[in-house]
C-alpha cells in the first residue's frame, strides 16, 4: 500500500514540475525569501502581493495560494480574507499556516476566523497550532510547539484522531508536522517519518513546507495526497541534507541551503525510494 | 567597438568599488536582503527606508534611488512617489523596477503614474513589464514573464525597437532582461548575451541587477553604459556561478550564494574577459 | 582578569543553550532571517511579531526583546513603545539596536524617545548612531558608521568615556561595535578586539549581533557580562568565518552562512580559547 502511494508521490512531484503553478502568497517578511526560493527549487513559481487592493486579481492568475499568519497586521490580514475568499470562489486551493496560534489572542482569532469564513484544502501547522484551531487549548510558545506537546511515537494515536476529527469538521486537510508528520482528511490518514531533527534549527522549515503543500495542491486535484508528498519532499530534504552535514564542519546556515539544493535535486524516483510512509 | 565598451565597463565598474555609492531602496521584503548583499559585494552601501516621515532625508545623502514594487502597498506607494520626486529635484538617478506590472491594475497604475511623474535614469524589467509600460498590453505571469513574451534571438529587433522607442518617449534608458537582455537609451542599443539559465530558478535575479544598476548610475554619469555594465556584471555572475555547479550536485540556493559571492570577486578584467556585449 | 571573564563567557553561552530564550524582535525586514537564524544556531528561539494588538502578549512570554528600528514606520514605531514599556514592567530585558540614527530625524527622534520613555538592558550600535542618542551629532552615512566616526585603537579611550557616561545617565549597557568594540555599564568597561574588517561587506552582522544579545540577556542576569560575551562571540565567529574564506574563492554571500554556522558551531570552549577582551 505504502508503494502504490509512493509512485503516486512521485508522479505529483512531476506534475509540480511539468505545470509550474503559480503561487500566492501572504506571509510574513522572515522566511519569505526561503519560500520563494523552494517553489523555485521544486519547479513552481512564487508571487508575494499582500496589498487589499490587488490580491483578489493576483489570486485569480494563480493556482493556489498560502495564507501565513506570520507577521499579521491588520493591514494583511484584511488581505488574507480578500484573497481566500477570491479563491473559494474560483476554486482554487488555498493553504494555511496558522503560525503562532495560541501566543496570543491576535493570532488564536485570527485563525480561528479564517477556518470559519475560508474553505481551506490544507491547514498545516505545529501541533500546539492546530490544537488551537480545534479548540483544545494548544500551548505556543512563541512560534514553535510546546514540548508537552510534541509528536512522538507516544502519543501519535491521539494526534491522529485530532487531526481526522479537525479534518472530518473543516472538510479540510490538517497536517501536523513535527517529528512525526500526520495527515488527515477524516478519512483517509498518513502517518510519516521523514525529517531530521536538526530542522528545528532552522527558522521557516514549517514555512517552506506550508509552501510546498500550495505547489503540490496547485498542480493536483488530490489534496490529501498532495499535502502528504510534499510534507514527505520537505522531511527527506531535511534528511538528505543532514548527510551533507557529516561530512563537513557546518552549521544551520549551510544546512538551510542543502534543504533547498536538495528539494530543487529531488526527483519523483527519490520520493520513492526515500519516503517513509504509512498509512490506514 | 565591443571592446572599447568593455574596457569603460572596466572603469565603470571600478568606480563603484572606488565611490562606494549609497544607494537607497524602497523594495520589496522578499528578496531584499539579497539585494542588500549584492551592493555591499559590489562595493556599494545599502540603505532601505520606506516611510513617507523619512524616504526624503534619505534619499538626499544617498547617490542613487531604487524602486521596487514588488511587494507595494499605500503606504509605500506613497513613499515612492516622495522619495523619487526628492531624487529628481536634488538629480540623483532613480531606478524603476515594475515587478509584475501588468499582473494587477494596482501595480500596472503605479507604474505608469511613476513614469510619468518621476523622471528614471534606467527602468530594468522584463519584457512583460516593459510592454505593460509601453501601453502595449505585456503579458504578465505573477512576477514572470509570459512565455510567449519572452525575449529570444528570434525577436530581438522587436524588442530593441520597444527599448529604443519606450526610452526616447520617457527619457529613460530602457533595460530589457531576460535570455538576452536590450538596453536602449533611443540612440545607443546594447545587447548583452551573458547570463544563465538556471538564473530564473533563483528568486530575485532581477531585483538584484536594478540594486546593481542603482550602484553603477550612483558611481558614473553615463546612465546608458552603466546599466549594460551592471547587467552584463550581473549575467557574467550567473555565468561563473554556473561553473561552480557543475562539479557538485547542488541546488538553487547554492547557485544565489555563488551569484552573490561572484559579483563580490567580480574585477573589472572579468568584465573585459567575460562580457558578451554588441552594440549598433 | 581576562582568563576569569572567559570563564564567565564560557557559562553565559552555555546558559543561552540550557534555557534557550524565546527573544521577541520588533525589526527591520531586510535582516531578520539572518538574525531569527543567528539565534537558533545559537541554541535560543525568535519570534518576530509588531502589530500593536499584539506585542504585549508576546512579549509577556518572551526572555528578552530586541528593538530594531532599521525599517521603521509609524505603525511599527507604536508597537516598540507599546512592547518596550510591557517588558520593563515584566523585568523582562529590552535592547535596542538604534539602526541609522542620525540620518533622518525620524530615526533620531524614534531613538531617543524609546531611551527616554523604555529603560534598556543594552543598547548597541555604530560609534554615529550612539553619538546621535548622547547628542553629540554623530555622522551617520545612511546605516553605516561615518569614517570620520569610526573606532581605532586611537582613539578608544575617548569612545570609552562616551560610552561609561551614556551608560551612567541611562542605566542601560552601552555597546559601541567597530573594527574594536566598546561595552561600559559606566563601572566596568570592556574592550574587545574579535572580529573581521569584511564583516562589514555583509549586511545585519550589527543586527545580528544585537539579536544574540537578546539571545544572551534572556539567559543570564548580568546584562554587562551577556552584552559582551555576546559581542565576542560574533566577532569570535567572523574570524573563524574568515579562516574558511582564505581556503576557497569564495564571496560575501558564503562569508555570512559560515558566521551563521559558526555560532551555530561554537562551544563555551571556543569563547575561551578565541576571545581577545581585556577590561579595567
Amino acid at each position: 500500500m505504502s508503494t502504490n502511494y509512493l509512485q503516486s508521490a512521485q508522479e505529483l512531484l512531476e506534475r509540480v514540475r511539468e505545470l509550474k503553478p503559480l503561487v500566492h502568497h501572504i506571509t510574513n517578511y522572515v522566511t519569505v525569501n526561503d519560500c520563494a526560493n523552494i517553489l523555485l527549487g521544486a519547479g513552481a513559481s512564487p508571487v508575494m502581493a499582500d496589498e487589499a487592493a490587488e490580491v483578489e486579481e493576483i489570486v485569480a492568475i494563480s493556482g493556489a495560494l498560502v495564507i501565513n499568519i506570520g507577521t499579521l497586521n491588520k493591514r494583511t490580514i484584511e488581505a488574507m480574507f480578500m484573497a481566500g475568499k477570491k479563491a473559494n470562489e474560483l476554486g482554487i486551493p488555498v493553504i494555511l499556516d496558522p503560525v503562532g496560534a495560541g501566543a496570543s489572542i491576535l493570532r488564536t482569532e485570527t485563525a480561528k476566523r479564517l477556518v470559519s469564513e475560508i474553505k481551506f484544502a490544507v491547514i498545516r501547522g505545529n501541533i500546539s497550532e492546530i490544537k488551537t484551531i480545534a479548540g483544545g487549548g494548544g500551548i505556543t510558545r512563541g512560534v514553535d510547539a510546546d514540548v508537552t506537546d510534541a509528536i512522538s511515537e507516544n502519543n501519535v494515536a491521539a494526534v491522529q484522531g485530532l487531526a481526522a476529527g479537525l479534518a472530518a469538521e473543516l472538510g479540510s486537510v490538517i497536517a501536523i508536522t513535527g517529528a512525526v508528520d500526520v495527515i488527515s482528511d477524516g478519512k483517509v490518514n498518513y502517518l510519516i517519518k521523514n525529517g531530521h531533527p536538526m530542522m528545528a534549527r532552522v527558522t521557516g522549515t514549517g514555512c517552506m513546507c506550508s509552501s510546498l503543500i500550495g505547489a503540490f495542491c496547485g498542480a493536483n486535484s488530490n489534496y490529501t495526497a498532495a499535502a502528504a508528498a510534499a510534507v514527505m519532499a520537505m522531511g527527506l530534504a531535511g534528511e538528505k541534507a543532514y548527510v551533507r552535514m557529516e561530512t563537513a564542519r557546518l552549521g544551520n546556515a549551510s544546512f538551510r541551503n542543502f534543504i533547498l539544493d536538495e528539494i530543487n535535486l529531488m526527483t519523483g524516483e527519490d520520493l520513492v525510494k526515500g519516503g517513509k510512509i504509512s498509512f490506514e
